[in-house]
């Protein structure tokens, strides 16, 4: 069978850049399993295997159509038991979740302050029109308006990281002393990041920083080759 | 063999209150372990076990010792593996790190900016004076410095629980279906918040205070019985 990741890019191909879209191609070198990546525009997603989902990642694995980062994990971790866990059992598997919803409230508002503008730049015009018109009746201010407290955005991030950080003190990644799909989801906010604004806004010394250049690294740095 | 648990109190021996002695209450009630409480005043600590631990909780399990929470999870979970699981596998053992590193860098500092004096007027006077001079050092501020702040914390503290209601929409425990330790670390920071404050300072249509009180009826309900 073969395997097709549909996931979100702007005008240019060769940076998807959506965090949640990182966190299956993470999640599915982590198994072991090839696929073709097969990038699309804001306005091609609903259009994308019939309209089968309004946002990405989807999966197509054989037959079979998935949708959602998190549910795709779990697809994977029960399709391809005999590959390395994503969750470390079902314990890990619950508090993923957790983590999940770490990185939505806490993380992802910083990010999207910091490269909100810079998203819509990478995004060819008919996508910038679409972009502009949902972020902004979203957050209920213009793109612009949002710039402007872009380096208070910058200066909060160190703060978001907290818990990871303290984390830190004890073991290398959150899934203990290797990466799971847990890590991936933070990751994928954090390339998210980087892969818009060409950086991560973190110091040189920040322990933080450095688990995230381990994850760079997995997988033959394939992560690493996107910027 | 016979389990001593050592946790902290106040002048009042009933109302043991430290978040990481709860954790441990609750830990050995889900492994359903017998144990008997001997609830310690901060500068009774230092001479407990012939000062084996300047912090409590301090295990005591036939002639094993144990202190640090997170230490003493672990030591049930290998010393009582057939009783119910607190990790519920490698990965969730890994994440409950995460989970910590969250309550203690996010959770506890607005807890102790709520409940620091209320803390303090619980002790014996002895414990008081220790209790003021520590605390005062560590915070940079007088304890009536930090109670008049106290109002802005109770605002802040909705916001440091973004997570965990987050995640409520998925599942009612962080540890899935039902409470793994992970649980009980989240617990013990908001039942000392509510034995020390009498409050946990949430609005009752609060998701987050759904998942307290559901932890409040664990283990035939033993934590709601300290008020």
């Amino acid at each position: 069978m073969s395997i097709t990741l549909y996931s979100l890019c702007g005008a240019d191909v060769a940076r998807p850049f959506s965090p949640h879209c990182w966190k299956t191609v993470m999640a599915l070198r982590h198994k072991g399993l090839s696929f073709s990546e097969r990038p699309l525009a804001f306005t091609a997603i609903p259009v994308a295997e019939s309209g089968f989902s309004k946002t990405v990642p989807i999966l197509r694995d054989g037959d079979r159509l998935v949708s959602d980062s998190f549910q795709i994990a779990l697809y994977l971790e029960d399709a391809y038991p005999d590959a390395p866990t994503l969750f470390g059992g079902e314990g890990g598997q619950a508090m993923a979740r957790f983590v999940e919803a770490y990185s939505q409230t806490t993380i992802h508002p910083v990010v999207t302050r910091i490269a909100l503008k810079n998203i819509h730049d990478m995004l060819a015009p008919v996508d910038q029109a679409y972009f502009r018109e949902t972020r902004e009746k979203f957050l209920g201010k213009t793109l612009e308006e949002v710039e402007t407290a872009r380096e208070t955005a910058i200066s909060t991030l160190p703060d978001a990281l907290k818990p990871l950080r303290h984390m830190l003190k004890t073991q290398p990644f959150i899934g203990g002393d290797g990466p799971l799909f847990s890590d991936y989801i933070v990751f994928g906010a954090l390339q998210w990041l980087r892969i818009t604004t060409g950086s991560v806004h973190l110091a040189d010394d920040d322990p933080v920083k450095d688990w995230f250049e381990r994850c760079l690294d997995l997988h033959g740095s394939e992560a690493r080759a996107v910027a």
